[in-house]
């Protein structure tokens, strides 16, 4: 039984109530408290020693790192951070300084996009180092976008270049929070996620769950120059077009939008993020399935997002 | 350095903004999120195994004692309990069947209080179980208790025995969350904590946030069945008294009301909730410290509660 199969079971029956709009399944819970025109967005995420970072990360970086995915949560619903808590479950004989690193890497993005550190609790894990971090942030009800609503016909789009996440970038990468908000601001966007466990893998999330497919287009993926140079430099790894599918961990956007707005979207990104590539990868399709367009024709993609054990 | 000295390095110079009522400090922290009329309580507990369960505890239990402990957090506020997420750090060679059973000890707690679990996460931490969870909840803002409102002359008061929890008690607690809803609703209560440092370490809590002392009837302290057992059965147990006010995981409602309801609240308790016992403990003082009065005399109490590394 992998991951995905266990969350499944776990998933089945779980205890709900009234103020739960969007459970188990999405970026973030999606919670009606009674917030006049907003919904809460209420997220959890954890990294671990030697499975999220080995122990030569900074831990500043291990800090960011633990924030940023949450706060990248956020984003992929389109939602506003409001405060976080942070548990740090720490190793037999920890330096104190360590941890404070870890609170001066949390600490700096925190204050970037205006989030609260709420409070946590410290406890013992003797063997290594377990950071999680609990969120809490609100969305207009109407600007809420879940992996559900992609339509056949929408335009597929995904933010940054993607692969090779791990030689470096997936400890300092910068949750898409301004961006998000931007575009479900002033764009139809049915459906988004942000790249955690693959191109691949998390579109499959939004295929599954809007009941539809996808076509990619090969050429138009945007494939990170780690990811390139790591193909060079190493006869083992992955081709760098499979890299960027499958790697995970880039904490980029990736959204359908209704097809109609893709050129007018792409023009006005540029103006607004100019600094930030944004890349038309493909389409939804009504035929389920995914489907990766090369120059050698039209191939079912079997190639699937990283399965955290297996 | 201990865990509490560690937090306060932590604690100085958290990032904020304008939604935080009250940080890390108090059970929950305590969110104005433009809820109107009410505040959101934000709250996060992790259990380790080896630190807060042995490897004999069941499963069902350490999912009971996992999500006990957050919800007495919010019951600590008089607050309502909303919405939990689960994370679950796995060690290597888990059987799929040990976590579902983990679920049902917190779904059955989950139901009881209708609360609802909204997802969450699994993980993997190779050597130990660890479980942490989430929870939001909410409270009026003028029935929102707080560690810091003890007043000199109020009554102090403890739900329930205390003494010997990790006995049994410490996983099949049930939270206080009714209790402490009602003692909002109809008495000036000043301060509330739930005990789970013990009771002298958590009334600590109370008296340095409120600026103010207390006096402890020794022979009015309600000890544990449990706590007399352990006493009588080793000879290397602590005293009985002293197991009440230091073993902690008590998971009781300790509160200071204003004097002049005292007696009428013994009153009302009887009659609301005729099954559990509620005992004036003492009084808050203007002079500060911590003092015990037995029949020998009145002595500064030096016990502290139990802190969770040294």
């Amino acid at each position: 039984m992998n991951e995905l199969e266990l969350i499944a079971r776990l998933t089945r029956s779980l205890p709900s109530n009234a103020s739960v709009v969007a459970g188990a399944g999405d970026d973030c819970a999606v919670l009606d408290c009674g917030l006049p025109g907003r919904y809460l967005l209420f997220k959890t995420d954890a990294v671990v020693e030697g499975v999220h970072f080995t122990s030569e990360a900074k831990p500043e970086q291990i800090g960011h790192k633990a924030l940023g995915r949450c706060l990248s949560d956020v984003a992929a619903m389109a939602g506003r951070p409001l405060a976080a808590l942070v548990t740090v479950a720490l190793p037999d004989n920890f330096a104190p300084e360590f941890v404070e690193r870890i609170y001066t890497g949390i600490n700096g993005l925190a204050q970037r996009h205006h989030v609260a550190i709420a409070g946590g609790e410290t406890t013992s894990n003797p063997e290594r180092l377990l950071l999680s971090i609990s969120m809490v942030g609100d969305v207009a009800r109407d600007k809420c976008i879940l992996r559900s609503g992609a339509k056949a016909g929408d335009a597929l789009f995904v933010t940054g270049e993607l692969g090779g996440s791990r030689a470096g970038r997936h400890l300092d990468f910068e949750p898409r929070l301004a961006e998000a908000q931007w575009l479900a601001e002033h764009f139809p966007i049915h459906a988004m996620i942000d790249v955690s466990d693959g191109l691949a893998g998390d579109l499959r999330h939004i295929l599954r769950l809007s009941q539809v497919g996808a076509e990619l287009l090969a050429r138009a993926i945007p494939i990170s120059r780690a990811a390139k140079l790591q193909s060079r430099a190493e006869s083992s790894a992955k081709p760098p077009l499979l890299a960027a599918l499958s790697d995970g961990e880039d904490f980029e956007l990736l959204f359908a939008v209704a097809g109609g707005h893709a050129v007018a979207l792409l023009d006005e990104w540029k103006k607004q993020f100019p600094k930030l590539r944004l890349s038309c990868i493909g389409r939804i399709t009504a035929e389920t399935g995914l489907k990766l367009q090369d120059k050698t024709g039209r191939h079912s993609l079997e190639t699937h997002g990283y399965v955290h054990f297996a």
